[in-house]
């Protein structure tokens, strides 16, 4: 509560005014909006606010440029690199309220929502469409949330990312002007890509406050497999070739041995402990069993064992529920641990060797590492299990990090696939592009937000 | 030769030092490169540069900044807007023989090329890789010039348009820097998008030199199909009901009455002269097969006619070369006519509403108007066929042009699907996004190119 008497008393009563009981300073709603899912320290924010409107996170931009005081657009705080932490303080907007479907346009295969709408929420609400949205991170996450950080997950290998995915937007600029960034044409070569510019912004060029997204027709058939390799390797190597024969796969994840093990333990299941791949299928009744029967063959000569086909939608169900449990299963590998997330993708052709030598390191490690991730984008996830109280995990863990995102790099890989920059990893996108274009996204932030009151110390790396 | 005179002397001693014969203030030369396929006059740069690498570009930029020169970028001279007219005067540079595929990489779907590689010379280098590269402007046009007007063509509604194909891209800056925009991951969250900011900045932000884009594994078997319709209406609603079933349709183009009857007489077909769909399926054997039913049965609820199918390859050519052939066909129809072309885009939802009150004016007018286009994605294109020496002919045909985007824009579309901005549309561009965000886009050209001589007088329209 001290931080909060210290903060701006008249911007405060401005807000209030505005917004009456949707301020707070509690310490619990300051807390709760200060920390995310990664490992950085809390840094809550001096007040959050609970907008409803565009024209609210107007009201409140233009309050909080006129004091000073630093913003920081908030979801459901899933983010993984302590993107809304408020590590300068402010005001915390949180738009979680803001979650109203818009419009939903059938025929147009699109769907506009206020950015507070979750991706689950969405995906309820256009059930009876026929229609569905496909980009899923782990977390129920919020769609302006998604966009900020450019997420993807495990269907990015058939329908992209965010990048792909998102039409319009409608975004609140530093100096309170409102723009909607596009029409709702499917395609446009009008100006300046600016829709493109905001997503993956991560809340420091603009407050997004409406999202319009591509749906997609549920199709006929949906079809899971789940197929166990001798070696991370031939995994790989049957992933290259279904992708170079051009089948459509929907879905296409990798989970080591340690995964599947912390699998069968949490799940009760039964599944060979060494890595394995699951797999999707969409299409037609026809398309779909030519397709797994394609990935069985392909599967069968690179020494896949054990493939098992799920039509049923019971089945599938079964599969995919196992795989995003994966997360929470492997925790439980070391009880009271905290999770270090790495995020690199790489070119394909070159997964097989990063995480061939990955894994080396992995053995040496003194904590358990699962490896598991989307391995038709070249994107992989360690979970580097800590003990949040030991810095000496933490050190360790920072280390492998680093280590593995020099080695992602000198693959003409990303330091993140999905997860964003935030403030973990700046000087990873440094080395990753150079310092010439670090300056120009510098001047790019500059030119939006010459205040550097929106998500202050996030995204560009210092000078 | 007057104006070459008027040159800075100075800078074209500096080019010539560093470029030797491949500067050229040749009168032929500069004519060539002051026009495109637009119906705008002719305006001759005061010299064109042949560059060989980014190197030379680096330092072309260099002494132009020095001596104040507007520089253009110039590929093969096949945009429709006047985006590469030097109003300004200055150099056009040449980035044709910027020609070598620098790296094709087989396994991970991608390829590196200079900027002045064309579409159909990147797909001959590759033809023994089993892949291709999908995006197919009608023009045979460089990867460099269809990434700057973020090019798409009759493949987009499958598999996107430049935007969605480009992973990477290198470029000088207006200040001399070199710069790489991402790595060669597929997906990256690493950052603001600078890829796509130069995606369709139509040379006003810096000069592309490289591009990395996507390949795609030709598919085992692919179809053609072929079907008339009593009604646009109907050809429409077979789109629009294909594409909610969420049949992967890899082509699926409209062309009107009239552009048939220009087809039969200039390929001697004898095609029904009625609105017709020319549709192309890729996938296995089964999926084709299957997609094209379902297509047919849908196509006949609504009315289709003669429904053709070409599974062998010379039938399938037969059918695209009549449909690239447009073009060149409808020309014809008024001999000695130049095209004055349409590019609006709309939701699908409002295609048919959109294409029937344009016939209304269509018509009406004093000239043939042939009407076809990328009518899965909403895009559609007018012929108006102009005597070039008619004033009347000319006022007619932009009246009908200002008549047809007001239209589009009323019904949440875009000025332009795939034609780009460069002098012809800035005024509708401003009417689509609003004074706003023009403002935002001229910050964001200041901020590149404070010296405006980066293609100026191009996309960002005047204060």
């Amino acid at each position: 509560m001290n931080k909060a008497r210290e903060f701006d008393q008249s911007a405060l009563a401005e807000l209030k005014a505005l917004l009456g009981e949707r301020v707070s300073t509690s310490a619990a709603v300051r807390e709760h909006h200060g920390k995310d899912e990664s490992y950085f320290p809390y840094a809550p924010p001096d007040a959050v606010v609970f907008v409803k409107t565009t024209e609210e996170v107007r009201d409140v931009v233009n309050i909080c440029r006129r004091h000073h005081v630093p913003m920081i657009a908030f979801g459901v705080g899933t983010s993984l690199e302590g993107h809304i932490l408020a590590i300068a303080g402010g005001v915390s907007i949180d738009l979680s309220q803001m979650n109203q479907v818009l419009a939903v346009h059938e025929e147009d295969l699109d769907a506009v929502v206020q950015a507070g709408v979750t991706r689950k929420q969405l995906n309820e609400y256009i059930k009876h469409t026929g229609l569905f949205f496909p980009i899923d991170p782990g977390a129920d996450a919020t769609l302006g949330g998604m966009t900020a950080t450019r997420a993807s997950g495990t269907n990015a290998v058939r329908y992209g990312t965010m990048r792909e995915n998102v039409l319009s937007l409608k975004v609140v600029l530093a100096d309170g002007r409102v723009i909607q960034t596009s029409r709702r044409a499917k395609k446009s070569a009008a100006g300046y890509d600016l829709t493109r510019l905001f997503v993956g912004s991560e809340g420091t060029l603009g407050i997004i406050t409406e999202v319009t997204v591509r749906l997609y027709p549920v199709q006929d058939a949906m079809s899971a497999a789940v197929c166990a390799f001798p070696s991370i390797d031939a995994a790989t190597r049957t992933v290259i070739q279904t992708l170079q024969m051009g089948i459509p796969v929907a879905r296409c994840e990798l989970l080591c041995a340690t995964t599947m093990g912390a699998l069968n333990k949490h799940n009760k299941l039964g599944y060979r402990e060494s890595p394995t791949l699951f797999l999707e299928f969409h299409g037609t009744e026809a398309s779909v069993v030519e397709q797994a029967k394609m990935v069985q063959e392909i599967a069968k000569e690179n020494g896949g064992l054990d493939f098992q086909w799920a039509t049923r939608p019971e089945d599938r169900t079964k599969i995919w529920e196992a795989r995003h449990n994966a997360y929470f299963a492997v925790l439980q590998l070391k009880p009271g641990s905290r999770a270090v997330s790495t995020d690199v993708c790489v070119p394909i052709s070159r997964l097989a060797e990063c995480v061939a030598e990955t894994a080396k390191e992995i053995a040496q490690a003194s904590m358990p590492i699962p490896l598991f991730g989307h391995v038709g984008d070249g994107n992989f996830h360690l979970v580097i299990l800590v003990d949040p109280k030991s810095e000496s995990d933490m050190d360790e863990a920072k280390a492998l990090n680093a280590r593995l995102v020099k080695r992602a790099l000198a693959m003409e890989g990303t330091c993140t696939g999905e997860h964003g920059i935030g403030m973990g990893k700046q000087e990873s996108l440094r080395a990753e592009l150079g310092e010439d274009v670090i300056d120009v996204m510098r001047d790019i932030k500059q030119l939006f937000d010459p205040d550097n009151l929106l998500n202050p110390g996030k995204l560009v790396p210092p000078q």
